[in-house]
């Protein structure tokens, strides 16, 4: 409640409610009664945690719930433990007839940024955030995370996606491309640390979690290919640029050069000043 | 390979080859190769042997592979085990990136017909079949089995079903509307049924599951309506009647017709006869 974030909200007359997705089903059916659209925007690791949520939507008739996805396009299972988790929450949705608009928006710029050996950009680096994955040739589709409310806004009251997935992003880059406009750096091997990671089966809200999540990222973007918007329609997806052609969305080339100029701004802050995600990087390099 | 359709297929010039699933993988891809559109039409229970086909598919290029669902529309989990199974192969599928299209046809009148008192049309009941679910005024999208291959021949060349999934049936009734037309039985406790036989976790190839998958047909198309065109379209489906307005598939009426008229046909015979089904039968009535 006391975030800047929240303050800024409420500032500009959004109501602000804090309620507990593991309290009682009263306090949130109470909490969501005359709402048309629920929004999830928790922790990926923490998304089964919305099944509540999800339950209280129902219950009082909520019009359209859109789950915390948000990210990049992935089958099912077998790609990414997060998507898997994911899909638990939409599967459940689906068995109480909920209607539901799921979104994903690619891989985030903010979380793509490379580091690059001046260091001169560090202060914008995600903290797991280290090397390219593979041979960088892959065609990825990526978009600024300042642009996801956008699109969301566009989506929730178009009848098109209703009871449907969209996929929005602003480009469909390779690494080697993206890179071009910042600086290359140096491949590694993903899929071990994959297998590696996956082997300690860490539970959703560790160190080794996140760092999992980020390696299966690589591999299922950059490895397998699996985040292009063709794959995405074969999967089931609309395309937010079929629905929306007259939305521009900020370009890499923009994002970079903020960044360059020392206007970026680190993501998943809360992360990277714990001490333990210090120390569990450090022992991947 | 002996058996009657398969020597009638083959009277009508169909290439016969007989393959095994758990064999080499070589051996599948060679029974594949230059094959456009595999459609597997596999026992529901055995629907994950099916991925070693699934692999050979992709190895070679198919182009189109339809895997075994044929049957009612339901939720991805929460409602039918037989279903879970199913979608563990569309998830290998969709993980692999191979074109697909899944085609559901509701339930089959063929495996509903009551078992009257009279005993009148005993000589074409399915042998687990007794007794409706419930109240009987829950809408249930039904379909000819002998429509089927009718729908898929349409389906399996038409490209606005490619990476899709198709729901195809006949009408839409309710039990007591299909037993208007026929004879009605009294309903059953369904959920106490269901949970008593998920509690026993029986294997996909036991008679139990066989009961179990029937209790849950149930509880999912007469208790849960999940077997409806709206809930297909909520799930993602394509509707065979927006598709192909000029297909006009057999009415149940034609068929209960035939039926009374001793023109009917039991349906899963290598089932019924065994002594094992007809027993773990006995102990459910």
């Amino acid at each position: 409640m006391q975030k800047p974030q929240v303050l800024d909200l409420a500032d500009k007359g959004v109501k602000i409610v804090a309620t507990d997705l593991a309290g009682s089903e009263e306090e949130l059916k109470k909490a969501l009664t005359g709402i048309e659209v629920v929004i999830s925007t928790i922790y990926g690791g923490s998304v089964t945690a919305e099944i509540s949520l999800i339950n209280a939507a129902k219950a009082v008739g909520v019009q359209r719930y859109v789950p915390c996805f948000f990210a990049t396009v992935a089958p099912p299972t077998g790609a990414l433990r997060l998507r898997e988790l994911k899909e638990e929450t939409f599967n459940h949705i689906k068995k109480i007839k909920l209607p539901y608009t799921i979104i994903d928006v690619g891989w985030w710029y903010q979380v793509n940024l490379p580091r690059l050996p001046s260091g001169r950009i560090d202060y914008a680096v995600m903290e797991t955030s280290d090397g390219i994955a593979v041979d960088g040739n892959v065609p990825v589709a990526f978009t600024d995370m300042r642009d996801i409310g956008l699109y969301t806004a566009r989506i929730i009251v178009d009848p098109r996606t209703l009871n449907r997935m969209v996929f929005a992003y602003n480009e469909v880059l390779t690494f080697n491309q993206m890179y071009d406009v910042a600086e290359r750096v140096p491949a590694e091997e993903i899929e071990a640390q994959v297998r590696e990671m996956e082997a300690k089966d860490p539970a959703p809200d560790s160190v080794d979690f996140i760092t999992l999540t980020h390696r299966q990222y690589w591999n299922s973007c950059c490895v397998r290919g699996d985040n292009t918007p063709e794959n995405a329609q074969y999967l089931g997806y609309l395309l937010a640029k079929d629905l929306y052609p007259e939305f521009a969305g900020i370009t890499l080339e923009t994002y970079c050069r903020e960044v360059l100029e020392g206007k970026g701004k680190k993501v998943y802050e809360h992360i990277q000043d714990l001490p333990s995600i210090k120390a569990a990087n450090k022992g991947l390099h």
